[in-house]
């Protein structure tokens, strides 16, 4: 029998993952009952917590970029997960209502290695020009005791923490609201431990993808994030939405966070791009897993009601954004994926 | 010959971390340039950059506890260094004349181990409540590939983001002014490589400190960093000092910072503690490179006019904290200690 690949398989428990974040949410509110602050974010279904500084209503964000450092490593080219570590924090502080204003990088080295530092500085630099996000300052950490890699010498992690203001009111999707899908460029910074186990036992990093002879698999692997920053600071400023799901841990999962406790949607998403088919074939992933795993072709979901739709996609291919309508919210609980030449998939914690 | 211990041997490079240093002030001040943003801190000798919001000057401000994670492995105890990671930021941001308002944590872990993260979460807490600052969210990851550790499974990282609101203007001290040294409560989370390399050669972290049988030596490498915030804020609400220098990474060199250039000064440093005398004496450790690399029982550093001397370290003594003047600024560039029974020792980069 072939063996089939979970993202649990690949050493990433979500289960795991979510009692760590349980018991974070309580840190955080006995924090801020212990200071008498009562600013908690969470009841509202976006950021966990707040600062009231006067008028306005500050966030802080963190994200890494996982083991995308590997893939970094075994190609010897870091600016593309620099670039990530900014895109996932501004991705989601955006997606939540909050505009990006700085952020602060740490890096974390095995080695004192500029060559890896200036790539990762480079991708942040760019991200940050892209998203209009100023680089406010950073730490820099040799430690070969703690950090190793895939290649000697060359272990590093990366991470950003991000500022936002929050500017925008999230609200629930509800029925007969529409679901639009806006394109990714890759694999992003998620699932990386799966696709990785699975791409890199069949495959070098400098193999060409079977399906494309002009990229390789590494160059497939590492493709930066798609950054949707000033697409969706325009819409919230138009109005014209109602939330964001960015599509990251959890994947697809994540769209139930933004519709209302009874209601769920049917996707129908697109074929999906080839490195993910590719990563579904050579491992053998079911397919509620890839769509829990990977974004699967959709990096960012916007939830919006019908009368707007069209605005809302004729904004998004003026800015230069591919975007479609993927479904509509429906009185069925749950989140249900039309698979193209599969069929129904219905995926769940 | 016996073998003298530089943080240089230890693995620390002060040289490597100049140099990218240099590199992160570049991509700051080029992504400034080229979002239009001129609010650069960096001419006015504290944070590295800011961002203006109406009326407030906002930071953010990115620091670890380095390799103080491995004696917390060592120790199976893991409050103290997820408070520490707290303290190194806010203890810079308030040296800075900002007063911290909330922070994030980023949490690397080699494996899925609850205990860990349970710990560090409980130390940010201690620590958060104690510099009344809000903790606003965070990130765990699990990459058995990126993070390792001193005993097996037990690897991890933490790092803190910490936002700053600069609430005080800082001021170089000038010929005439006194400079202030606050007590630290140990070795706080500096120089811990070579504290580290040293002590752990000759002793287990079990084994009792030969000064104090009822402290063991990993008690004495662990203890958590004294949290300066109350103090400091209630130092520049009074308006009573012009500076601070956090003695942190390169330790008593960091207060050339808050000095007038053709400025320097002469230090009466206390009697070093038990700690640092056994460091010392164990590794061999030169004079100078002491004084580079610990706090050697100064956690902190106050800059003030002569008149105001006495009333900073009368509202210190008020509010639990030792300090005395330890020195006065005067027209000999550099920073010369004066070392009890040994004499004048010159530190300079």
């Amino acid at each position: 029998m072939k063996k089939s690949w979970t993202y649990k398989k690949a050493g990433v428990d979500r289960d795991a993952a979510k009692s760590f974040h349980d018991i974070a949410i309580r840190k955080i509110r006995s924090i801020s009952n212990a200071l008498n602050l009562n600013v908690l974010g969470i009841e509202e279904g976006r950021f966990t917590n707040y600062v009231q500084l006067g008028d306005y209503k500050l966030t802080l964000h963190a994200d890494g970029v996982g083991t995308k450092v590997l893939v970094a490593q075994l190609m010897n080219r870091y600016w593309e997960v620099g670039w990530d570590a900014v895109a996932m924090n501004v991705n989601d502080l955006v997606a939540g209502g909050a505009k990006p204003l700085g952020i602060v990088d740490y890096i974390a080295l095995e080695k004192s290695d500029k060559e890896i530092l200036e790539g990762l500085l480079d991708g942040i630099e760019k991200a940050c020009i892209e998203s209009k996000t100023a680089l406010i300052g950073g730490e820099t950490a040799i430690m070969p005791d703690v950090i190793k890699g895939i290649r000697p010498g060359k272990g590093f992690d990366v991470s950003v923490a991000a500022l936002g203001i929050v500017l925008w009111n999230v609200q629930k999707g509800s029925y007969g609201d529409v679901i639009i899908g806006f394109r990714s460029n890759g694999i992003h910074s998620n699932g990386l431990s799966l696709a990785r186990k699975i791409l890199l036992s069949k495959f070098d990093v400098n193999d060409p993808a079977p399906y494309d002879s002009s990229v390789t698999i590494g160059e497939e692997l590492l493709r930066p994030t798609r950054i949707y920053v000033k697409i969706c600071v325009k819409l919230w400023e138009k109005n014209l939405v109602k939330n964001f799901a960015h599509i990251t841990g959890g994947a697809f999962l994540k769209i139930r966070r933004i519709l209302e406790t009874n209601s769920g949607v049917e996707i129908n998403v697109p074929d999906p791009p080839d490195i993910f088919k590719l990563i579904i074939t050579k491992g053998n992933v079911p397919w509620d897993e890839t769509y829990k795993t990977f974004n699967m072709g959709i990096g960012m979901v916007a939830i919006t009601t019908k009368d707007l739709a069209e605005e809302v996609i004729r904004l998004c291919k003026k800015m230069g954004y591919e975007a479609d309508i993927i479904g509509k919210v429906d009185k069925e609980p749950g989140i249900r994926i039309n698979v193209p030449g599969i069929g129904m998939v219905r995926i769940q914690c």
